[in-house]
């Protein structure tokens, strides 16, 4: 028996062209493996005139997406144009409002919306698909509904922006400042023109939210996390945690301990055992510990448009598939609970520091005087020069509770000797 | 609306104990999030007076298990006792017979008789969940079945069998010889008392057939495939590899290549760079390779009981709700084509030769003739003594292709200054 499906596509860019052009090529796949066609029933983008890497004459181009989604014959309403307002709002909220599925790679969106998206379209009785919001060509959408259904998940850790990733591997690999890596970050594409969201930590929280809200089922406020990026990072970071064995990670990381949700967007430093360590380049990964802590990894291109693609179409097929109820989250967003947020980390952990000091006779005193008053105790400390005038210190300490640190790196950046804000970073625990 | 299931479980070993305690942990999570009562209607198992770790007397005991599945309010039967004859198959077939769903970690059986199992689904109407068959606590047949649904998959690799890749670490780690660290593994619950099919790759090869006939759609006969293991391995390739810069990892790998299937199994070499040289102890790990060669990779515990109960509870669960045509393969099994079998490797890759030699004039060149009459070249060379009149010679060859390698082998074995059989391994290519 043949199922034909509608759809509609907004947005044309790497992932809209390239889920086209996946469509096109995996037809007869399709059609003798599911028994499905896929019909493409409208295509929009907001430049009609620029060049894409597909047949547009193929397709019926809709100068108004709201006209294009609202076609009788319409199936479901794939989004591809991204960001949390304006047009691709709109046509999401449209989409589930005139009972359309949606399939969506808007993380932003969902980050600030997903709740509303999800209660509109219980409403409505239609399903959001929006596996390729989070980690590209990595399932992990599907993964924390499906094959963690009612399994209790204690945590989740994920380096989540590649375009970070790609330029703490490239500082580690060539030995550049953060400057010269960004910008060939953009030269190979791997960065937009405009990246600040990927390098300050933002595009990582929109995720890790989104994550830790299925894998914790509570409605978790945007606005109540703190996050940092990799932009204040130098070389010599880079530099000294490889000493000490170490590669920096930026990293999402959502927790539940007695009911109370942790989320952290910081760099890390991770052992070079660890398996994350060795996510490189673009890649991205997810953690999950279920269950006495088992730890799945999963590991993938977190962006592009032929991972990301993959990920479109596969919450294309499996919700024309599914005539269960599918929820967002995976529960009903009845069940999802408001919930307190800790910016706090759970349990203790070592401390990565690094401050940059005048040289003068007294200098590494006071710095370890300070932890010391705050029984932050040294694992390994060493000195290097800088310049003439400057050197900087670089502390390993014992393990320690987050707050404790935060609050000697205070001290610290009062403190005469030393000449910038020191840098502070946790070392992963997992 | 709750939903009411009702399952038997037949096997009450590690996995079967694992999964009652995990049914009885989460029955509120079952409840409240998803609105499902998941009730135990039957349990069996070979030796009823053995001590368990969960309450026996809460449920009806059967001394017959067939007699058990065949109770009219049962939905599923969950079959955890395991081997490709016996008791297990009776109750696999016997349970679709009668038109109850089957949950099963039984790769033995799968690989020998998924094909026919799939068949007699389809005819009753029923489905069959086995993630817990490969990789434990990993999500890869889901993954392959749903986020994969219509894409072209290229190629498949893993490490699959938790006792090899603990002995492998084990030897690395600690600098035992097999001997030792099998005993080591034994000691720990890492190996079973009789190992061999794990030890000799037979266990590999179940998982990978399971995998590339999920990920190609092709039917695979298990007998056409030639497999070898990690039992003839010494200390000596462990040290002489990590010189080299690789792991060793026993791997399954499927590929598909202009509709011809090749399947591999042998331990291979692995760059240390490699995100799979990092997956160690009892850990597994499946990279698939699809759409243009985009990787995913999926890291975590292979066996053991809460690992792999996770995944028998995933298949409860997901079954449960799915009332749309589950296929065993992700496909019909009319669509399952028979295909024939290379036990070739696709392309050319580097080789790793250790061959112990007598301590005579003339030996490398021997050896290195042989290879340069084969056109092998030589990336690099080492001897080392290893006692009075022996040495090992340790080669690292240039890309070439298996098959010469493997003739080359032939005539290497032949020569008279070479002990013993030289030990050839391929390096991955991924």
């Amino acid at each position: 028996m043949l199922q034909n499906i509608n759809i509609v596509i907004a947005g044309l860019g790497t992932v809209g062209s390239s889920t086209i052009k996946l469509i096109e090529t995996n037809k007869k796949i399709f059609l003798s493996k599911l028994g499905l066609k896929i019909n493409i029933v409208g295509i929009f983008a907001k430049n009609k005139s620029k060049k894409r890497n597909f047949n547009k004459n193929k397709y019926a181009w809709f100068d108004n997406p709201l006209k294009m989604i609202k076609q009788n014959n319409v199936d479901t309403v794939v989004e591809l144009i991204g960001g949390e307002k304006g047009i691709a709002k709109d046509i999401c909220f449209q989409a589930i409002k005139n009972k359309k599925n949606l399939v969506t790679a808007n993380k932003a969106l969902i980050a600030h919306q997903g709740y509303n998206l999800a209660r509109l379209a219980e409403e409505n009785g239609v399903s959001i698909g929006f596996e390729a919001s989070v980690a590209g060509g990595i399932p992990i959408i599907s993964t924390l509904k499906k094959s963690f259904k009612g399994i209790k998940i204690n945590k989740i850790t994920g380096i989540l922006n590649g375009t970070s990733n790609f330029i703490l591997t490239n500082m580690y690999e060539k030995k550049n400042e953060f400057s010269k890596s960004l910008d060939e970050a953009k030269r190979l594409g791997y960065a937009e023109q405009n990246s600040n969201d990927d390098l300050n930590g933002l595009d990582t929280l929109h995720k890790i939210l989104i994550l830790s809200t299925i894998a914790f089922n509570k409605k978790i406020n945007l606005k109540d996390i703190n996050y940092s990026g990799i932009n204040y990072l130098t070389k010599a970071d880079i530099f000294f945690a490889d000493k000490l064995g170490f590669r920096i990670k930026l990293l999402g990381i959502g927790s539940i301990d007695k009911k109370k949700i942790r989320i952290n967007v910081a760099p890390y430093l991770i052992s070079k055992k660890k398996e994350l360590s060795n996510v490189n380049h673009n890649l991205n990964s997810v953690i999950i510990e279920a269950n006495k802590n088992n730890k799945t990894i999963l590991i993938g291109e977190g962006a592009g448009g032929d991972p990301t693609s993959m990920s479109v179409l596969a919450d294309i097929t499996n919700l024309s598939f599914e005539n269960y109820k599918n929820f967002m989250y995976g529960v009903s967003c009845k069940d999802l609970k408001k919930t307190n947020i800790s910016n706090d980390s759970l349990g203790e952990s070592l401390f990565f520091l690094r401050a940059k000091v005048y040289d003068k006779p007294g200098a590494i005193a006071a710095i370890t005087t300070i932890l010391k008053n705050f029984k932050i105790s040294i694992k390994s400390l060493f000195q290097e020069q800088s310049n003439k005038k400057l050197f900087n210190v670089v502390i390993l300490t014992h393990k320690c509770k987050k707050k404790i640190m935060d609050t000697a790196t205070v001290k610290l950046n009062n403190c005469s000797y030393i000449k910038e804000k020191a840098i502070i970073m946790q070392v992963l625990h997992v």
